[in-house]
């Protein structure tokens, strides 16, 4: 899709192709040089913690002091998932040969043994812990980046709210970021309530930084849902602002700024944040969050908020999971997806992907 | 097998081996220049049929006018099966982003743009509807071969009365087929009811007119089935001449002609005719049917037909599953299959398909 | 690992990487040149049994005289599994076309032909009778080794009593193997009634003799199953000699001498027998017996003894089905294990088998 085409209002010129070689699909490798949602922090306990990241094979647990550990959930000595053994103070110890391990993933312990072996270790994960997530540095373990972190305090601050929800994803993680950064869908996948007709025609203003996409969109005299209403007694009409941002493959920051027709007028804040982690090529763990300044303690908001979400986003999981399942069936090999002017952001977002994951693969040639 | 070794009566030399060079196997790419059959007629509704056909996801409908419609289930835009989509008036509308597709497979609209744009479109197969058959052509959809399909005027005509079936099959397609051509297993597999021990040792007359393979037996003094014998009134002794062809990989026909002892005597047909539908390499789609022309409008001679059926060609499902299942599971290497008398009009078809198969090969390289 | 690797007390020298050139692992081709356990011999009887075998789809059954027979499970005619006809003397019957075989695979009859083909044949498998077991040579039929086969008296002999169990594992034999000779993870996986501090620390001498490796351990004041002293009375304290030898992949033999402080000292001999036979390069049959020359006629030692067999033998099964599970899923390969002190005996035995297997793809490339 050339620019021409995004904006000619000649619609028979604005279908354009996806490239593979210009756009990350399906098949680009997954990047590793990011910070990933391993997991909600209230998962991480005393109780190991399985999950797969990229495809690695990962354990997560908290020693005795509260610090979030994650190693790779393999033995060094005989491949045991170390998720099945116990920790034993801030070690885990594996239910094979009882060989025990630190939090950096130093041997701390071999029963037959007089001392615990240096050469004896497992890979150990770069964590950070940000309210209620817990980040994981997937590349080198020894160079974390911590200025790709994205800061948001409103998840941390004392002035606002947030509510959590997660779901299990049987799709690529790039559907995900595709679908964020799309509002035509909205009428279609998630009904009448949640999608106006202005969805499948708006038109969001999309720029790229660097690699990072943004988008924003302006609607004005938006219906509120009425929970939401009642409870912040916001006064028609309501405009609502959109901004969108993709700082990494590993988190979308949608912020809704609501603007009602009081005198002055009230202005609210949402941030209502996606985060797909790839479980493997082919599935992905989807945290999301939505934080607001208003409605303070409202249990009520609380209850709205995650039954939106847990409603809206199970309708794109199921899209998405659909998607995945009759490609991996159908057997035409001459498809080609078509573009639109309504996936201009997405396809801004696959073509910085695929620039940032063929650096990757030419800073680090062969693994990771 | 060479020929003396399929006519001579010292059954050392009645034993070769199927070579895959010359006769097709379940390797063989599944030929896409013929009419298949789809669905019944019945199943074509107001509701998208979703079905996989050689490969392909199709989706089949109905116009308002009751026009039979074939399409890629695969939304050109992102993938998203069609099938899952509704009908508003002759278009599918794609239940992700609203995107409508004509019968044609063109693009009727799309919500963000002002017209629909030629470049989105997706495949539409040609279909001929013959009497319960919604047959396909999976070749090249500008230049359907009309003259492949098969006229079956006693599915149509109203001197005739039919019963249909269909199962699915854990199996390639061509096991069916030499099933099909081999009445020595009838014994064995249909037990004692259908299966005479004259069928072990049968010997059909079997020929090959360019890439069709005809066979004929004639049974003297066979046993009807008691409600069959009842209701046409038939008088013993009873002879049944079969007559069997397979015009395409997509169809066999069988013919059967019963005459009787009556002065004059009475002759009845009965065409039963078995329909494999590659649904992948590994799976097919069995359709059957069975037309007669006597016992007309008779719902018992319907009902014995069609408990026939569905108990004999389930049996033969359970012997192909059985054996597509063992072939993917033994790891030995060096089996061939070997072949006997009793094969000679299998062995004819499976050559006849290397070549129809070899030829579609040369004359479409590379893709459909 | 290096000899002195393996041997100093500096324990951060003690620890060793596995090398896939010199020591077998789950990519490692099975070997066929040696006699593997296909039944217990009360499961071959008149009703075909199939069961797979080093990757090869297998038929057992009984001849009238009690003779036991192993087949290809695989119609020479048709490849429907032979498994599903049934008996006609010592033959059996392919129920598809109806086609007899004879224990020697050769073929005894062809409906629809005059008399049986030569060249119409399955392989057959040697097989030899022991007690309870019945051993399948899986290399050239032509020429079984006898040699090879493990003489057991103690399951024969009348002064002996033996239980016998079976699980099959979603595993790699090798791991098995491995565990067989480890006792480091007794405390672990079998608790506190089975694993005592001495196991996870103790030493046993281990030897290689050709391509046998052998191992013993002296344990001193061995605490008894309560039901086990009761029926023995053993008088404490009892010391316990183990003594491990693998003659072969398919078997590893276990010998514990109890000496007890009677006067004269009371000696009591237990073989433990463990036999894994590879189902597929990641599943295997996992077949085990206890022999005894004590107790005899004792029901109550027999059931603590298949209890003790069945509990303990479990949970061996379940870590390494754990193992097997993490490797297909976990994406990391920079893996490599690593080995201690206590894996002296499983690393000699994996590089033997490395060494008969590399002998054996040289004697016989390609095929068996």
């Amino acid at each position: 899709m050339s620019k021409p085409a995004r904006t000619t209002e000649d619609d028979n010129h604005a279908v354009g192709r996806k490239s593979p070689a210009e756009m990350a699909d399906r098949s680009t490798p997954l990047m590793r040089n990011h910070w990933y949602v391993a997991a909600w922090a209230e998962e991480v306990t005393r109780t190991p913690l399985r999950r797969q990241i990229l495809g690695d094979d990962i354990v997560l647990y908290r020693t005795e002091a509260g610090q979030a550990v994650a190693l790779h959930n393999r033995c060094a000595h005989r491949s045991f998932p170390l998720s099945r053994g116990i920790l034993k103070g801030d070690r885990i110890v594996c239910a094979y040969h009882g060989i025990e391990f630190n939090p950096d993933g130093s041997c701390g312990w071999v029963p037959s043994l007089q001392s615990a072996p240096r050469a004896m270790r497992v890979p150990s994960y770069p964590l950070v812990e940000q309210g209620p997530f817990v980040w994981i540095w997937m590349g080198n373990p020894d160079k974390p980046d911590n200025d790709k972190l994205v800061q948001q305090p409103w998840f941390t601050g004392p002035d606002w709210n947030h509510v959590t929800g997660y779901c299990h994803m049987k799709a690529n993680y790039l559907g995900l970021h595709e679908n964020l950064l799309d509002l035509s869908h909205f009428p279609f996948v998630h009904g009448a309530a949640v999608g106006k007709a202005e969805h499948a025609e708006a038109r969001p203003k999309v720029r790229v930084e660097g690699n990072v996409v943004h988008a924003s969109v302006l609607h004005r005299d938006v219906v509120l849902a009425p929970e939401y209403a009642a409870a912040t007694a916001l006064v028609a009409p309501v405009d609502r602002l959109s901004e969108q941002q993709v700082p990494s493959p590993a988190i979308h920051v949608g912020k809704a700024i609501l603007t009602d027709s009081s005198d002055p007028p009230q202005t609210h804040l949402r941030y209502i944040v996606h985060c797909p982690t790839p479980e493997t090529q082919t599935s992905t763990h989807y945290f999301w969050a939505i934080a607001r300044n208003h409605a303070l303690g409202n249990e009520r908001v609380d209850a709205e908020s995650r039954a939106f979400g847990a409603k809206a986003f199970n309708e794109d999981r199921e899209v998405l999971e659909a998607i995945e399942e009759l490609v991996a069936r159908d057997g035409r090999d001459d498809f080609r997806e078509k573009i639109i002017r309504t996936d201009e952001g997405a396809i801004l977002l696959l073509r910085a992907f695929a620039r940032m994951a063929a650096e990757e693969a030419a800073a680090h040639p062969g693994t990771y």
